[in-house]
């Protein structure tokens, strides 16, 4: 049994890596920290898990977290760089949702969040967690950052391509919609019910944060500098997201449908559909698994991939714990093969 | 492992035992029919099942049925009660996820569903499926009526009541609330997104086909007729039921919470929240649990029990496999055991 | 021209107000003020007056609003209290969209709002702005107090009932089902998108705001006390109220339908639905009906009444204007007459 | 007075046009045609408009429709063609909101449509109704092809770019989501309230209807051949088109900001946001404006467009009315500058 601790469970991020790891076989969840909620049983934060946990939120400075195997940071943007070197030295192996660790560049990063990076000497060592991409060092890692929400559904769509140097790289586009979960769960007037539902809108049109952590993941594949532009949108339903790349073809001649099923035949948790499907977000609600399709309307030379996750699951919790059984040897599946909630 | 076959999978409630089913341990799932789908893989028509499962729907009529220790009919009502008594013939136990088998009375039945009851010397021999109510009958029925969603929550925030004579009995009144896909996957114009969302309304005041089965389980938990007030809504939603229940208390003495939690102690999926909360129906969304409050507010003479359950799981898929569970002698929440997505 | 000011406009009612307010050819809004917004322009917070009002906040001390001749006031409980004395003693009209001046007994209003109301005095003085019941008052009146959503709804539904002494009044029941709007604009965890989105939940029921706000009216209709059981719930969606009342008949030979249409008919804002009909919220979303109908189910005792409105129209901005039309001799329907959007 | 026909008047796109016609002070409705329901009250069908009308729907072969002085389609496509050479003949005015005469060339209609056209000779005298583009010959026109809501929302947003020949025409991507309401209200498994909820995805991605509408306005617009990639998507929200356009910039010295405002200053419906925003759909939901931002993300070379409508009044009803405004010479926002209903 892997001895598990979670930093800061109190959002919707948090919630769901409780789901999965308290159904988890060979986890057993020591502890979860909260500053704001300490000493409030979980379950009566997220009434889903009544019955399921007697876990109670305890306050992050009681020394319970060096005595777990790893930990979890489902906290805000800055606060697991404040931690993990601690834990590092304590022997802890650490995956953190946020995304503190997730560009290898100290100055990019404190430009994009905003503030000093305090350690920035763990960017080289931390790996990406893109489990497709990186299984071999994630195997090893001490650090893993997982990766955003966008740049989990935009990678895996762009990867085939790209490492097969099939499209023109100066000029891609990433169109993505997001459920509004991926906005968190702190009271924001434009997140409110009346807000956000029954409407539809681009966000961050002129710089969104998973901007540079996707054109680092797509300039690694490509093994040059890629031009993107990324334009999300938020949609009015809690779950999901739906990436749409266009890309100019530089070959017509090749079999994208063939290219995409052998890249990702071994994946357990990247669907490739067959030729002239439309991937649906609800098909993977609640499940691990990433559903791509890929098209050249009317025979052009613009391929447009197609590609959708749940944004809590394989864009955040669930990647996690792939990430999670990667790091301890154990199935990758495990825990984490529930079947998507249809409808 | 208990060979299952399923009736007619093509709707909400068939793709939810799919689900529920493909994940039980102790399932071997062999057959699933549907005319109009025959030869269709299933997970072509429920994306959310590729990967899960190689079965492709077949016509009703192969034979393949008979083989199985236990079939599931999700079919329209009027379906099961065609193929029924061949089946029981042949040594096959059955759950009905239908409403034919519900009423013990063939009379009524025949006057609420508007046609004739082609089995009806069955009706006496089936045992009603509320698992919490008749949990030693269903260990050993050949055939199972899984109760309606609506029934489910009505009955089980009502029971304990009843059960101990403590309300006025002729003038109850159950206001119910369900999502939309109570109403099933066939087309029809008031189920549109755009007819039933942003959209709230009542349904079926005069009379709803629940009302006489809602009824025949109050009688016999009180032991005599009782007068019932029953009106559904339709509410903007996918999954859920939220019923309101209403009663003039005979005894105003009685600690109301303590006996709900001693009725429901020793049931895993019921669930009796603490005083003075309210459940939300997404504290149960995809999962088998039931989870009722109830209130006596300004300390008046009526008592307001709140009662929640996911339609398609514990009013439909989920509690015909805790019947199976049972039936089967296999512990009760196998197969059923997973949390509900929230958010 | 009527010279409008709006206190407080930067709420769902605010907002509502201004889009009425904007369309009625009888009214010059002249000044609307927001502390926290003052020198925006309403068309930055509220793109949907964009080319409609030039219009920006002005912070409330300005003077502007002594100059009215009539002050709308959208604000939170407890403001406009302090503002409204004086403004009644400049010769200004006050319309109290909040809950300030609904109850007659300061006492009651005290321990409901948990705050000394600052002029009880004025309770006497201010006229219930339920146009229906009080026109003639409303007509001469100084300060009007606006109805609250879910009262508008209730009272609409059981005062012909009540006025004819048809039903026993000890045992109302009112089951009411609101849409997010009524929560307002402020953020708030429990009404972002991903809370309150797929989700159904009653709450307040030990006890909410507009009970005693209902009994009063309820009672004015009896002539007597009642006893009324008040249960709110929260349903996704963003517009609407659905009122299910429910009584038992004291007479079961009366005529209901007929007795409905007649206490209506000639109203312009209420209609009574055909027998048999069931109302839907969206059929009055942006528009100033409330409309009914009722139902004797099984030909019983009990009497279900089914009430809808949007709550931000006849439930606040629409019936305020409503009252102002009836304060200054225009015609009952001007600038309220557009049709509700459907879908 | 107008005297004004529709047939077809079932769906939504009918319900919004009498929503409109009903309130426009310079229109008589005269006549309103539907087989399946003749002799069904309007507001029968369509219950906001109780209250409003009296009409009934008649069958379509009364002779009605030839004592009109315009006749509105919003048929299915196929129908019109049948019918409007006759009007014509009759001195009647028409105008198409199916697709039957937007293509000028009737090969390609045929090709997209799968059927004959029967009166493909009207094809070059139909008047594309796009009225910021064709105002002139709107006025004058006999016949007006209302333009498709995707078209709409698309051409408005590329047309400045592509005038002033700013852009490389040959890789434009338009980018579009949908509201739920587009696919109208035939009762369709996949428009279900349980299969469009919650749910996003791209569909039509080989090649959608629109797209060659699209391109012949485009291409006019620009005065040669264009590649256009249409990717349209389905969202869970009933009213509301979003499009994301993107295409190269040949000079990147352009003030586009500038160029969007000077394009659209004198137009009424057409509303350029100021630099650096974003368009909500809800910001024009029930309202007939077209509202745009023009962004060019990291001052690159990728210019992105945003154009919002509602698809059912400027994509649809609106801009027909706005369009027999024209057509008759009464100002053009009369009937239709009411305010968005928001929220």
């Amino acid at each position: 049994m892997i001895k598990v601790g979670v930093v800061g469970g109190t959002g919707y991020t948090g919630v769901e890596l409780l789901r999965l790891l308290t159904g988890h076989p060979e986890v057993e969840l020591t502890v979860i920290t909260s500053r704001s909620e300490a000493g409030r049983p979980v379950a009566d934060l997220f009434p889903n898990l009544r019955g399921y946990t007697e876990l109670a939120f305890v306050a992050p400075e009681g020394g319970e977290l060096e005595g777990c195997d790893l930990v979890f940071f489902a906290t805000p943007n800055g606060t697991a760089m404040q931690m993990v070197p601690g834990l590092l030295e304590a022997g802890v192996r650490v995956i953190d949702l946020a995304a503190d660790f997730r560009l290898s560049n100290a100055r990019d990063w404190e430009q994009w969040y905003g503030m000093p990076h305090s350690c920035a000497e763990l960017l080289q060592q931390a790996v990406y967690g893109l489990t497709e991409v990186n299984r071999a060092a994630i195997a090893g890692a001490r650090l893993v950052a997982n990766p955003g929400c966008y740049p989990t559904a935009v990678q895996l769509g762009f990867l085939p391509l790209l490492e097969e140097g099939l499209i023109d790289v100066d000029h891609l586009i990433a169109d993505a919609k997001s459920g509004v979960s991926g906005a968190g769960r702190k009271p924001a007037t434009g997140f409110l019910f009346c807000e956000a539902g029954e409407n539809f809108k681009a966000y961050a049109v002129p710089g969104h944060r998973h901007l540079p952590e996707i054109r680092q993941g797509l300039e690694l594949a490509a093994g040059q500098p890629v031009g993107l532009t990324f334009v999300p949108h938020l949609t009015p339903m809690i779950r999901g997201i739906h990436a749409t790349l266009y890309a100019r073809l530089r070959d017509t001649e090749r079999d994208l449908q063939a290219l995409f099923e052998a890249r990702y035949g071994d994946e357990q948790f990247v669907d490739v559909l067959p030729a002239g499907s439309h991937p649906e977000t609800r098909s993977v609600r609640g499940a691990n698994h990433c559903r791509i399709a890929v098209h050249r309307p009317q025979q052009g030379d613009t391929v447009v991939v197609l590609s959708v996750i749940d944004n809590l699951v394989k864009g955040a919790a669930g990647q996690a714990i792939q990430n999670m059984n990667v790091m301890f040897a154990i199935p990758e599946k495990t825990g984490i093969a529930n079947i998507a909630l249809l409808p």
